[in-house]
């Protein structure tokens, strides 16, 4: 099966990867462009079941005092 | 509007982060859980149009010669 999960930093975080490619994006197109938020995206082509995956997630592809995740089976 | 942009490493392109993550999912699990690809996601905020965002994904956001896009408008 092909899994995709997104890891996102919790909206309460400051996210200071994001804020920085918007000041350059800014630079860029010589205007504001909006807010920009960064997160990570994973691929898995497994056979393991969904709850394996959410498990991989919740443990090793995240950090669950700053970050949410999703797993989307597809 | 909202827009996601994913970026994805090439398909030719080796992931030595996603071998990695492997890796210590085999170790974690016991067993080889399959193979993990590992890209960016970001989450933009912008009253700008379809076509700045393509530009900024391509132009900022990504490395056309190791990596591959998506701009989706949600």
């Amino acid at each position: 099966m092909k899994y995709t999960v997104i890891v996102k930093p919790k909206k309460a975080i400051l996210d200071p990867q994001g804020k920085a490619i918007k000041k350059v994006a800014e630079n860029y197109f010589g205007k504001d462009i909006g807010d920009i938020r960064v997160g990570k995206y994973f691929e898995i082509e497994s056979s393991e079941p969904k709850e394996t995956i959410e498990e991989l997630a919740n443990k090793i592809l995240s950090n669950d005092v700053t970050e949410d995740y999703e797993v989307i089976e597809s």
